[in-house]
């Protein structure tokens, strides 16, 4: 399971007020607790603090000062994941995210390829998010075969199939769960697939029991990455047990303190 | 899904005793603890405390003077069967179970005939357990198809694609989830499946964690029955968000309670 560290994201407040007033510290210790706690990659969003692309790349230049993990560089603004790119110290990166859009893809898979980097591509088009598995399956259908074309190897596309709120689009989170598993039939062996996990979530009570146990439904259905709270001690444990069930780590009695070793050193 | 409740079976030490010193206590504590807590179905089996007919007949007396609760009579010698279906008072009942042999399909599709019972298989053959995925899909579909050629409508049968320790069989877990996605492919609507969870956990540190994770996955993948331990509370919240993913059950903030409420008045 590849975990991308949700928290240095500006909807956080204590994050958006930090990339306002260019403060270092809550943004640097984020990136040490998510990091220790087994992130493979820090997912940095700007988003609700400023459209400028150079706090982009002042954020990317602060959590790299901090830690050595790759970057997840998190805009729906093409020039703000270009000047992230272009901060990078040549550590490897996702850009999160294109969508289908032949606008967006006409720039980020280009991008991707310049940069070595990963791309994830939710499943939304210029009509919105989708409200069925069906199109799911054809905008990711669509991502991948342009990524592909575009230069990419399946390895370095990640789909995702755009989780939903179960409190106010409960019907959303089984056409996820069917959407994940055609997209591992795209090809041989299959993209990467993965979710925004704390979307299923939003104003829910029994946030962390909704999050791990979607998260290990969709992972027997396919899903092997996630931007999650890498914090949450039982959403780690779900999913080392999960990754147990399906033979992709080797059983020990100390199964969960092995997993804990392997994801702190990643 | 269906919660059939483990606790009543002579491999627990207690129960063992107390079916050979006809001692009603343990017993009927545990029918009312179990049907408190949830179960659809309590299952009694007199394996290793006795070979007598007449200890099943008595097993299912006891536990009906104690609770309202459908029962599921399990044992793999079908005279002991008989004997627990001779003694019901009229309430719904499982046969647990037949397996994918001949000699046992034509004993005991016939026996959940005329007992109006559910009948559980087993996709195990006279070759033993299976240890990939198309034996475990042929012997289904064996079992499947007799039942319903011997008068047994779809939702009275219940597939059991054998679940192994796996501390002991680990990639057996794996084969057991793509089983259950192919069962439910059988028909429209599909039989029921069931597991015996607590197998999974077998000699394993984390037993709940591992039961409990691996049910939502199999979940995910149509599982809608488990023997299993109804007494284990995170099993059952697990249980129950999994539902809501499902989108089997309405969201609301209190689901948790509502599901509790639910299944403690079946």
């Amino acid at each position: 399971m590849i975990l991308i560290g949700e928290r240095i994201n500006a909807s956080f407040k204590d994050i958006k007020r930090a990339i306002q007033e260019k403060d270092k510290g809550p943004i640097q210790e984020w990136a040490r607790k998510q990091a220790a706690a087994g992130a493979d990659y820090l997912d940095v969003n700007i988003g609700a603090a400023s459209r400028k692309p150079e706090d982009m790349a002042w954020l990317v230049e602060v959590v790299q000062e901090a830690v050595p993990t790759p970057i997840s560089i998190d805009s729906t603004n093409p020039e703000i994941i270009k000047a992230g790119l272009k901060a990078l110290d040549g550590r490897p990166v996702l850009i999160n995210s294109t969508t289908a859009d032949d606008a967006k893809l006409e720039q980020l898979i280009p991008l991707a390829v310049e940069y070595n980097a990963g791309l994830i591509g939710v499943a939304m088009d210029e009509r919105g998010s989708p409200q069925d598995v069906t199109r799911r399956v054809e905008n990711g259908a669509k991502i991948f075969a342009a990524a592909v074309e575009g230069g990419l190897e399946p390895e370095r596309i990640f789909l995702d199939p755009i989780l939903m709120p179960i409190k106010f689009m409960q019907e959303q989170a089984k056409n996820v769960l069917e959407a994940i598993r055609e997209y591992t039939m795209l090809s041989d062996p299959p993209p990467h697939i993965s979710v925004g996990l704390s979307n299923i979530c939003s104003k829910a009570a029994e946030r962390s029991l909704i999050s791990r146990t979607f998260v290990v439904m969709a992972m027997a259905m396919g899903l092997d990455a996630a931007v999650c709270n890498v914090l949450d001690e039982e959403l780690l444990k779900a999913i080392a047990t999960a990754e147990l069930i399906l033979n992709k780590e080797i059983y020990s009695d100390s199964y969960l303190q092995a997993f804990k070793m392997k994801v702190a050193g990643s």
